[in-house]
């Protein structure tokens, strides 16, 4: 289903949002309403091919690295022994790509409500995607935080990869489903979270989502004993800076061990060590948002 | 000249540049054909109000602080007695702003190549242009390398606050330049100037730009004996993750002085000591550029 066209002009962004990103395409690649969700992927002009679900950019083949790598490594980098990882959302596969990267990894889990978005990313985006064939990974298609509700203490990083806290994805952003991400944590697991920008805090004309970054903060925080934020920069999120809640019921470690990054060492493009604890600083304005009450 | 439209959708982007950010607008503020560009002020949907030059964001409301903050308290900060500042281009008055929070800082010249720039920020960027009030603060209207040209010996930090490196721009790109930028310093002055994003060099259809980042370096590094880049988050910039090249014949100051930072503190929404170190880590794929040859 590969259509030629002359040229298409995509503005992106939610129903109703007046202002995003926009792209002329070259061929669109895949294009199909599911049950769930409105998923595109185009060759597009700037951005190499990329992937919209409800015309929101997910991610592109041109800065598409740096998110898969900055949910997971923190994390299994700091970790002392990370054995298994549970992800929920995440149905392109980066994330379990990048998590697979880590020999000592033995099993990965990803929990996708919507089974075309994976088979459209291996399809369209098979280096994005890869890991998905690794014989540690296994994929179930079920919604989050129900799947999430059965697994009591099975995971030692739990990474909530999904979309934006607005209509149906609000659910991954409720004290609810912290109870039970931190229920299936093993002792001293971590749970990882795509939180969104704090910049959105600061827009003129107030929030796009229906919770602000602060609101999400201070709810984790009434559940994990721990909670510490990190930031990454991701060029086609609005927003660009954009933060991965990381929290813990045990000590979170801080530190990524020299042996595990020896074990993934060369195979990263954003992040390393020193990204890793650059990440965790954090500028004044996003420190009074974390901070607020 | 206040005019109220129902709706007028913007694209940014060069000219033939066919992805970039669009917004609605709900006034529009200030339009001008200058003899040097198209001058453009709007009241945006969730951006606020935004400076566009020939259809490039310069500045909004919204992330505007960050790159004013970032080109000049990281010099400002790690040498030890700023007296002098020269800044080229930065005619929204943003840098000038920032010199002028450093109370020891005795003179600060901003070379603009046009007023017309400058006049409108005072109009309708006040707060971002409010330094260029400052008795300190002294504009000089002149193509900028003609004009340090005749700045023998007169900076402890110069900041090339120009546009891209595109057209008229390359200009302020060249070995040429960066010869006159180093004559120009006092010993051990810092050269400190933005120079796009290493994102760029990463885009699957090629560069926008007539010279690379990784270009960018190579030239500087032919000139200053000590070249160092950082980068700070600017959402608003394409590729976001934007670079600022730190350059100096003398002895790089890598470390943030204390007394410094006590002077301006409590007065930046971005910059710390911290995030001051934090920027000068950079990505695997950021290493890779700077050190290309």
């Amino acid at each position: 289903m590969t259509t030629r066209l002359a040229s298409e002009r995509i503005l992106t962004g939610f129903k109703g949002e007046r202002s995003g990103y926009y792209f002329d395409i070259r061929k669109r690649l895949f294009d199909k309403k599911t049950s769930f969700q409105h998923i595109q992927i185009f060759d597009a002009h700037g951005f190499g091919r990329i992937m919209l679900l409800d015309n929101e950019i997910m991610t592109t083949e041109w800065d598409g690295f740096v998110y898969p790598e900055m949910i997971m490594h923190p994390a299994l980098t700091a970790h002392p022994n990370p054995k298994t990882v549970g992800i929920i959302g995440g149905g392109d596969g980066g994330s379990v790509t990048e998590a697979c990267k880590h020999p000592d990894v033995e099993q990965v889990i990803l929990c996708e409500i919507d089974e075309e978005v994976i088979n459209a990313a291996r399809e369209y985006l098979p280096e994005l995607a890869k890991g998905l064939g690794d014989a540690r990974a296994k994929c179930v298609f079920e919604e989050g935080s129900t799947w999430l509700e059965k697994q009591k203490g099975c995971f030692d990083m739990i990474a909530v990869d999904g979309t934006d806290p607005v209509g149906p994805g609000v659910c991954l952003f409720e004290e609810k489903f912290y109870r039970r991400a931190q229920a299936a944590l093993k002792p001293g697991g971590i749970c990882v979270q795509q939180v969104e920008s704090p910049f959105y805090s600061l827009r003129p004309d107030g929030m796009t989502f229906e919770l602000s970054f602060e609101e999400i903060i201070q709810r984790a925080r009434s559940v994990f004993k721990n909670v510490r934020v990190y930031c990454a920069t991701i060029p086609t999120y609005l927003g660009a800076y954009w933060a991965f809640l990381y929290a813990s019921d045990g000590e979170l470690p801080m530190t990524p061990r020299p042996e595990r990054w020896d074990a993934i060492k060369g195979q990263t493009r954003y992040y390393t060590p020193d990204v890793h604890q650059a990440a965790f600083v954090l500028p004044p304005f996003v420190q009074e948002l974390v901070a607020a009450k």
